[in-house]
């Protein structure tokens, strides 16, 4: 939550964040489709004429938002696992940060990213390219990791997408069955498969 | 579609199994949320009144029996490309038909399944329950492969889960960014991942 405090200001910053960080957590638990304006204000407790005056771009501009933030905090995350030492270590965090997330939320929780892109057509060309930053960020963070661990960079690039991939399918396995088993599972084939991967 | 002709009902049972395929389309392309009976009707040509006829159940009803449906034709395609040989050659071609449906669409359809979990609510107890019977369909006919290669019981298990989460994951990978790049890279690394496994 921001706490710059100016004179008058305050309340309508704390409205804004509150707001990107509700639309975050409807679209990691329901989807885009599933969210709208009015659940935003519902969720956030801001008042409901504010949502316009924050947003005036309307929901494209709050999911905009909320999607970039919710992207910036995955790669936090993927950076700090890194900092545990091998490119191995480094799977094995993440896919632990997942699963705790799963379960902290009670499975209500899973990735916002993943909420866009299976509610967008492909006529939607900016939600589309939003979330393709997205996973694209987390991919080249991983890829780095594999690099750095004597990956070429053809295989590096492969072995990131396939962690991003069965991590969000992960997610949705384990969401469907209320239970982290699945995510625990294929953090244990990741990380075998990343050790055979470079040797 | 349904050519059972019985004098009076041919027509009567064209329009269920049009709006059973276009609810499937349309949960592929934009998920539960973004799915009305309206979409339904539109996509399937049918008579706006014969819906609820043939699904006094609703919107649910309508869903389960089209994801029901769905589910059952990709266990077909996974024991269709199990006829291939090994279980190396089963993930090969499983992710073959994936690619190629990507392709096909133009990127328009992806998973029902993924379209249901990711607009689904813990409080949706039936839809998650219809979900997770698909994914285990799914995950049990690629296990029993993988056991009949050599795997041990929870090795099969894994792996099982790791083919389905990550091509689900891929193919998200492969809509927001509308190339199939990153189910051809999971492909790859899946390949390799089993032939290993399976030594």
């Amino acid at each position: 939550m921001m706490t710059v405090i100016v004179k008058g200001r305050e309340m309508s910053l704390d409205s804004r964040e509150k707001m990107i960080l509700a639309a975050q957590e409807l679209l990691s638990e329901r989807g885009y489709a599933g969210t709208s304006f009015g659940d935003v204000i519902e969720r956030s407790g801001a008042p409901r004429g504010s949502i316009y005056h924050h947003f005036p771009g309307g929901k494209q501009q709050l999911v905009t938002e909320a999607v970039q933030r919710y992207a910036a905090g995955v790669l936090a995350a993927i950076a700090k696992a890194d900092e545990a030492g091998s490119s191995v270590d480094t799977v094995r965090v993440f896919v632990d940060v997942v699963r705790r997330g799963l379960r902290a939320s009670d499975f209500r929780l899973g990735c916002a990213i993943a909420g866009v892109v299976l509610d967008a057509t492909p006529s939607d060309v900016e939600l589309l390219a939003l979330t393709s930053a997205a996973f694209q960020g987390w991919r080249v963070r991983l890829a780095g990791a594999f690099r750095r661990d004597g990956a070429t960079e053809a295989q590096a690039r492969r072995l990131a997408t396939l962690v991003v991939a069965s991590v969000e399918g992960a997610m949705m396995l384990a969401r469907a069955e209320r239970d982290v088993t699945p995510v625990v599972d294929v953090g244990h084939e990741l990380e075998a498969h990343v050790r055979a991967a470079l040797g």
